[in-house]
């Protein structure tokens, strides 16, 4: 099986922004800061209603390069939906971004949901029979798009058949069961540390280059795993995603602020043919000149 | 068609030292600056006799982590020959890394390899016939190892199947007419500018895959071709490696003083698992550490 269509098109917006995923699209950033996970005293502060630091995040991603914003309000013993409608109404007055509504809990997703303004991206569901039943009829009745990973029973399986398998499986219920297009499915192939097993990357890779062949669906990824426990991490991340994007990787959830990263990011578009003549390099190089030299 | 058998190694060797290039090999850095193309004081002390400046060259390329040391002495209005036999001579004094001998001039090459105490690497000959009955008796005759570009009437072919076709032809005069292990052949896949054509990476990586795939051998190529005339060509470069190593390319020709771009290199090592459990990773990040620290 081939996927021989044109290239699949996931489209987000917010009120008055599209971005748009795609194998012949510039590779889109997913800002994942806005997230209060591991981080005591935004979860603190969460708790006692200040959202201040939400805008001092808001900001560092944009200024970063983000083109998607991530926002997770996994803070423990809260009201989650009610935290996360307030968090996704207040970024949406901080920025013009699409956003990506990241939980594990699906009241919280439905009141992220109800609260965006645009077509959302939803992190995430897993090929598990009750997660799919639960979150995916949300997805149609908000048209917004998914991301899906190839995982079942909390096991992440580590042979690349076993994955295709369950994006298969996936792709198959999304669309037959729910009528969700198949464009508005990312999966992710589920990037592992490259610490815990060193054939792991090669594992992701062919899992990549099979879902885009087999399936042509877009694909995004917490691409910072797979330098977890080792040292210079941002060097790791930096090669790591333009080798991922050979692969079919078109999109990560990944800290914008950190331009060794970004600009590795844009390096590759250029080599992918995703900027034409460069244009957005050399724009953005001599943005930087220009600003290193300003009074 | 499709390469079934072993990895191929190209076995490299100065007097005490060996050097494997492989599909299953860390990336062989292939130090190129002990070279007075385009230095025209080095090439008025190369004119004049003085080869001080190639102690210096040797000294930045090793202590950058170059793995070989590709050596040209193509000064005009010189005796080429006399000067790359004598220039090979000091750099076997001066290191014990394995010589890549780099002339256009067959006279030259011929020089280098009776000079040389090893198994060299010879840089480079065409798919051109009067080019391969010129050269590839040398390569037999010194029990050498050779790059080999597949173009012909001085044509870079910009189309992946006729760069095939060129290399299923060296390949083929290589070791039916001159019996030359197949292993010992290295193809250039010719990378090319991505400022003169934004689609030109696809095809060079295109090449390198279905080269890998079809004939199983080992590539490198000139890796800092590929950002010429961009700004920031040292991150352009140290993206574009890894890219290329995911693709098949095993070797870079490539100036080994750039720690961005000689990182990139070991980090992908890291995810290609050819560096075992990362330990050279770590060790270097050690070694730097200490050596920041040290008092």
């Amino acid at each position: 099986m081939a996927y021989e269509g044109e290239p699949l098109h996931t489209v987000l917006r917010s009120a008055t922004k599209e971005v748009v995923l795609g194998h012949d699209q510039r590779f889109c950033l997913i800002g994942e800061r806005i997230n209060p996970t591991g981080r005591r005293i935004f979860q603190e502060a969460l708790r006692a209603g200040d959202f201040s630091a939400i805008e001092k995040d808001v900001k560092a991603q944009v200024e970063g390069g983000a083109d998607v914003l991530d926002v997770n309000m996994g803070v423990p013993l809260t009201d989650e939906p009610d935290l996360l409608a307030k968090a996704i109404r207040m970024v949406q007055e901080l920025t013009d971004l699409p956003i990506c509504i990241d939980s594990s809990v699906v009241e919280a997703l439905e009141a992220g949901l109800a609260a965006y303004e645009g077509r959302a991206l939803v992190n995430s569901v897993t090929a598990e029979d009750d997660r799919l039943a639960a979150i995916l009829p949300l997805v149609k009745k908000y048209d917004a798009a998914i991301i899906a990973l190839p995982n079942d029973h909390d096991e992440i399986p580590m042979e690349a058949d076993k994955r295709l398998d369950l994006t298969g499986k996936i792709i198959r219920v999304a669309t037959e069961d729910y009528g969700i297009a198949v464009a508005d499915i990312v999966i992710d192939p589920l990037a592992m540390p490259i610490g815990a097993d060193t054939g792991t990357s090669l594992v992701t890779w062919e899992t990549m280059r099979r879902i885009r062949d087999e399936f042509g669906v877009n694909m995004t990824c917490g691409a910072s795993n797979t330098s977890f426990g080792m040292p210079d991490r941002h060097t790791l991340n930096s090669v790591w995603l333009p080798m991922a994007m050979t692969q079919g990787l078109t999109s990560a959830i990944m800290d914008a602020r950190t331009p060794q990263i970004v600009d590795a990011v844009k390096a590759a578009d250029v080599f992918m043919n995703h900027d034409d003549w460069g244009m957005a390099w050399i724009s953005a190089h001599r943005a930087k000149a220009a600003a290193a030299t300003a009074p």
